[in-house]
This record gives structure tokens, C-alpha cells and sequence, in this order.
């Protein structure tokens, strides 16, 4: 068994931790942006510093490769994102590829014989937080967004720069031949931080990811009357913000029902015209929900569409935004994956993704899986986001031996 | 018995109407706005016309006086607001100076004979919609705010420009000895939208106005956790839209039970991130209340003081923002318009303002009282806002009669 090595990525972690930083903590590095493309060519530096070929493609994803053996193998690729959302933390993506450098080093520094060619790689705008949507590049990759849309992607900070103008203005669009590919590439690791608490509520230092869960989004709108709340009697009241309360404890009451593995959420609620004085006459609040097997979702499903179309007074309006079936990741790299954990004495369990990531898409193409590594307090997309530098080299340590066991196969 | 003239009382408000009109029916009319400064020319222009003397205080307020037959008679003034909330209708405010103008008019269109000097009033920004607060030029002439601060409030639309700019930019401000005070005017009268459907429900023409009712206002604030909404078990989330769900339903429980003239409201919620893949660490709601009774009035301070201090795993804090005793007004002026209501053959009815107006400031000072007119639907603050002509022009009638009996008096 090898193992990656601490203060090295200790040193990455917080060479990285730089980019973009925020002064409180976390950073807020948008894809393409002065702080995104510090860290691309700090990725750069060191991955040519051991001899790592860097190439990237019309995207913009990056790709360090060091030879193997083998002249005529395909490459194992390792990777993830550097860009984060507005405000974010130091560990959220760009451990993945930190990881995946780590591993390339430690493979250059200890000489460690392998037939492939390894890969690390950085994934262009993950997170969509300035140019939506998420998973973009990977998006465009896999088929899944059409690629002249999303070069019209417009900032939601200025309303006008478009994604397509940042990708001309970094430097760092390459030829669309480069892109990942099933001839050349044999498959890919994801390594990513839980983004949850469930690994550190059972003291488990590595998460051997089997799926990203199922998921189904609705937005939920009530419609109301505007009317004075001084002079309005209740009777007469058609109050939106009412009627959308009385939903989201039905929600509750009825979900609550359901399998316990299943997770779901009201994060947005928008109110108009949101004046203290004015009874509301319009809710639009968002509702995603989440598990593995497709018969809950479809429970959650028939919960939804069949609210009250009238609530307070309030017509009711559902609207099935999108949903996505859960895929699975690749049984051999998963087992891989399981039975490196257990060769190096890392306590370990299996888990579910909750979240959407690249390798999820690129699931579809070539072998994939992942690997989580736990978020203290179950926090991200924050500043407070941490993993202990042991455990996020412990990951790496995990997909190192992980990506040998695939090497030594074949 | 005199009666106002329909015809011309529909021109004033088909040419008020014109002044900042949206195109939808409505206006927008922010206070000394060019829109606002059309509608006082037209104000003194028609004033001026019927032999009024037009003056203007140091806030912009405008008073139109025509003599009475007894030169040592204080002035009995009557009038209300021009200006408007953003995409306003075209009778809140507007429609009691133009009643006041219909009453100077026909006045001296009839001669009909009167002891005391009759003013027709403008108060200047009552909605406080571009500079905040609401009723700020009756506050400053009753004391109740600073005005200093007033003209150092700033617009809500550029952040920059201030009331006071405003006004030495609109040339209407006169001097402070000019301001309504008990030394040279008798009493007041303001006629207004009801901003309600009590009287259209009732099917009645006018609203006899007892009180400005009493209120209470509360900003109540849920602190959770901001956690993946894909990643977080439900048992590990503290969700604070969640909670303010739960406390909103539980407000709704238990001021159900209390008098059932009683209003609240929630009309405003404020979502922290609001991101749909995101479980909100903070909501922040407005809590509203009012009623003529002031033990009733506790008793919804009981219940909101009261709420759990953790719902949901979340810190509830409530914070009580503001609060108003009823004001009763004039008795004798009540009754002054109930007779001159009945007199006419008007139908109508006792009723309270559950909104405030510069009437309730102004009744701290002289004798005060308000007369509703019906708002078709209950509506207003927006562009539907509608009264019939003839309801408006009863309206004014009423205030006439009301005026010459206080003006028979002594």
C-alpha cells in the first residue's frame, strides 16, 4: 500500500486557500475568474513541475497527465473543480483536484510503477455561480447542454459579460479534440468532501460513494389578493404567505411518513410585494427532494401534485421544474475504492451523494466513482467548510491505491 | 342641504388622474416629484381661479383659503395627500384634496353663506414611498419627527438624493409661520378611501370614521443552519423557514380565537440564502396587528411575546418594532358627519381606520375627524383602485354639510 503525503498537501491546501481568499476564512472564486485562473496556473506550475503533460480543451478543463508504462493504455483520470459558489470554503471542489495532484506526486515521488497514464484534471464552472448552470462543462461534455447556450450564459453579477467572452478572455481554451473521451480515458475518480455530517456523526474517515441520489425539484406558487392589512378584515383575506405556510407543514406532515433516508427542502421563498402593510398576493417557494429508490421519490411525487389547488382562498399552482433518476457508480471502482480504505486501516462506510457532480455525468461515458472525505459539522458552501488535512490526504491515500488496483487489473 | 356637482367633481379627478399616470389605470406620483409638482399647479391654479389665497408652509404643505363673513373666524381646513405609493391608484389621498376643492367650489359657485375661512389642504408626502417615513410633513408639523432628519431622508430609488434637495428644488416651500396650527385654523377634516370592503360589503356610500385603530408591529426572526439540502439528514437540520412556517400557523391558532374584528398580518418574509439547494439559516417576518381595544391589543402581545423561544431546533427572536394607541376623533365633528349623512340621505355607517393617515397626527392638535368613501373591491395602493364618481361627489357633500354645521355653530 502507498501512502500520500501529509505535508505536501497540507502545503497545497492552504497554497490554494489564497486564491480568491475572503479574509474570513473561505474564498469566493468564480469559474474563469483572476482568482480561478491564479489557480489554474498554480495547478499548472506544479503538475509541469513533475514532469505532467497540461493540456485543456475548448471548455477550458484542464488535464495533467504524467505517462505510464504502457504506450498504448488509456488514462486513468482523477479530478474536480476550483471555482466555488460566492463566499465559499477552501475544500469544496478544489480538494478533488488536490487530491488528484497528490496522487500524481506521490506516484513521481516514489516511483510507483503503473501501465497507465494518470490524469489530473479540473473541471471548468462546477458550481455555475456566476454563469450558470452547475456542471456546465461536464454538461457540454457529456452531450447534456448545448454548447453555444451556455457561451451565452450571462453573469448574474453584471446581467451582460457572457461565459463564452471569460472563456476567450482566460487563455485557457483549448482545442475540443482535447475533451474527455472514452477512447482515451478508461475511467474517472472523483474525490469530494461528504457535504454532509453523516460521516462525522459515525466517525468514519472515507465515504465509498455508491450512487448520487434521485432527485425530484418543484416550484410551489400560491395566488392571493394584495389588500391593506389595516383595513382588510380576516374573512376577506386571501393571504398568500398563509396559504404557502399551511403547505409547507402539509409537506412536512405527509413526507414525514416516508422512508427516514429521504431528505427534502423549501430553500427559496420569494413574496410579493414583500411590504409589512400589504397582505401578500403571490408565494413562489421552491421544494427538492431526495433518495435513492425511485418508489419514494415517486411517493413524494404524488404528494406533491396532489396539494389542494386551493389553500386560504389561494389558488395553488405546482410546477415539476426537473428531476434526475439516481445513478449508480461503477461496482469494480466502488469495490476498489472499499477494499483500499480497508487495506490501509481507514475506517470507512458506504454513502450516498445527496449532491450533484461532474462525475455523475461522466458516469455515463467511462467507469466512475467517487470519494468523500468528511465535512466538520457537515457544513459546506460556507466559510466555516473544513476536513482535517489527515483525512483529506487519507482520501487521496484511498484513491491512489484505488486508481493502482484498476491500474494493476488490465 | 348642499350638494356637490358630479360633473365637475369628475373633471378634477379625470385631470388629476393624468398627472404621473402609469398607462395602466394608476399613477405613480412619489412626493415632489415633477408629477407630483403638476398636480399642485393644477391645485393652485383651480384655487386660484374661485379667489382662494394659496399658501405653503416649510414643508411644501399647501393651504387654499377663501374668506368667511367674520375676519376674526379661525379657518376650518380640509384635505388630505397628492402623492402616491409606486404604481398607485387614483383616489388614495388625492380624492380628499380634490373633496376639499369640490367643497371651496361649490361654496362659492352656490355663496353659500359661512362665518369661518375655508382651506383646502395638501399634505405634503404622506405615503413616504421615495422618501421615507409615511406622513412626514404632518409628523413634522405635529412634532413627532425631527426635521432635520426628515431632510436629510434619503430616496429609496438613487440612495442619494435627499427629501430636503427635493423640496428646496420644487419652489414650494414657504415659510414655517405658515404651518397648520390651533392659533389661526378650528378644526379638520380629511375624506379618504375607505382601503377596504367593509362599506361595499355593507353596500354603504359613507363611512362615519370613529378612531385610527390602534397597532402593534413585529419583526420575528428563526436562526438556523444553512446545510445542503441534498446531503443533510432531516434530523440534523435546523431550518428556519421551517420554523417561521410553524410560528406563523401557531399565530394564525391563536389570535383566531381572540375578537374577531381583530387584523393581522404577515406581509413581508425575508429568506437567508434563498437558494433552493440550500436549507435557510435565517427568516425574518413582519407581524402587524390591529384594533380598536387595547385589551385586546395585549392580548396579541401576550401571544407574540410568548412564541416558543426555539422552534425546529432554531433561535426564535422577536423584536416588537413599533406600536400605536387608537386615536378617537372628534366627537362632536362625528356626529356633524353622521347628521349631515343621514340629513342627505346618504347611506352609511359608523366605522375605524385600520390605516393611519396625517388626520390622526393632526387630531393631537385641533378637533379632527375623517370621512370614507368606498373602495370598490376593497382595493387600494395599486392601479384598480376605484370609487365611483358619485360616491366620491356624496362624499364631499358630506364634508360640506359637516363643515357649515361646525361653521353654524359659533
Amino acid at each position: 500500500m502507498y501512502v500520500c503525503d501529509v505535508k505536501r498537501m497540507e502545503d497545497k491546501i492552504k497554497t490554494f486557500s489564497q486564491f480568491g481568499a475572503t479574509g474570513n476564512g473561505g474564498i469566493t472564486r468564480y469559474s474563469l475568474s483572476p482568482a480561478a485562473i491564479q489557480a489554474r496556473n498554480e495547478f499548472k506550475r506544479r503538475m509541469e513541475a513533475i514532469g505532467a503533460e497540461v493540456v485543456t480543451d475548448d471548455m477550458a478543463n484542464m488535464y495533467a497527465t504524467i505517462p505510464g508504462s504502457d504506450p498504448n493504455a488509456k488514462r486513468i483520470v482523477m479530478g474536480s473543480h476550483v471555482d466555488s459558489v460566492k463566499n465559499g470554503g477552501n475544500y469544496d471542489g478544489v480538494l478533488g483536484v488536490l487530491a488528484a495532484m497528490e496522487v500524481l506526486e506521490t506516484v513521481v515521488a516514489e516511483k510507483i510503477p503503473h501501465k497507465h497514464p494518470l490524469t489530473a484534471m479540473i473541471w471548468t464552472n462546477e458550481e455555475g455561480s456566476l454563469y450558470p448552470p452547475a456542471m456546465m462543462s461536464s454538461g457540454v461534455v457529456l452531450g447534456k447542454f448545448d454548447k453555444e447556450q451556455m457561451l451565452a450564459s450571462k453573469s448574474v453579477l453584471d446581467g451582460k459579460t457572457t461565459f463564452g467572452e471569460a472563456l476567450a478572455a482566460s487563455g485557457f481554451a483549448g482545442p475540443e479534440s482535447n475533451r474527455l473521451n472514452p477512447n482515451d480515458y478508461k475511467a474517472m475518480f472523483e474525490l469530494h468532501i461528504e457535504q454532509g455530517p453523516i460521516l462525522e456523526a459515525n466517525k468514519k474517515d472515507i465515504g465509498v460513494v455508491t450512487c448520487v441520489i434521485g432527485m425530484v425539484n418543484y416550484r410551489i406558487r400560491t395566488y392571493g389578493q394584495a389588500d391593506h392589512a389595516g383595513t382588510t378584515p380576516m374573512k376577506y383575506r386571501k393571504d398568500a404567505l398563509y396559504a404557502a405556510a399551511q403547505l409547507i407543514m402539509h409537506i412536512h406532515k405527509e413526507l414525514d411518513k416516508l422512508d427516514p433516508n429521504l431528505v427534502y427542502t423549501t430553500g427559496e421563498i420569494v413574496c410579493h410585494p414583500c411590504v409589512h402593510t400589504v397582505i401578500p398576493d403571490f408565494i413562489d417557494f421552491s421544494f427538492d427532494s431526495r433518495h435513492e429508490d425511485p418508489k419514494v421519490i415517486q411517493q413524494v411525487v404524488d404528494v406533491i401534485e396532489n396539494l389542494p389547488k386551493e389553500v386560504a382562498g389561494c389558488r395553488v399552482e405546482v410546477e415539476k421544474a426537473w428531476a434526475r433518476d439516481t445513478i449508480y457508480f461503477d461496482k469494480e471502482l466502488v469495490s476498489f475504492v472499499k477494499e483500499s480504505a480497508d487495506e490501509l486501516g481507514i475506517s470507512n462506510q458506504y454513502i450516498n451523494s445527496g449532491a450533484g457532480h461532474d462525475a455523475q455525468f461522466v458516469s455515463e461515458m467511462m467507469p466512475t466513482t467517487m470519494i468523500f472525505v468528511p465535512s466538520r459539522d457537515g457544513r459546506s458552501h460556507c466559510e466555516p467548510e473544513f476536513t482535517p488535512v489527515e483525512q483529506c490526504t487519507n482520501g487521496a491515500s484511498v484513491m491512489l491505491n484505488a486508481v493502482l488496483k484498476l491500474d494493476a487489473k488490465e
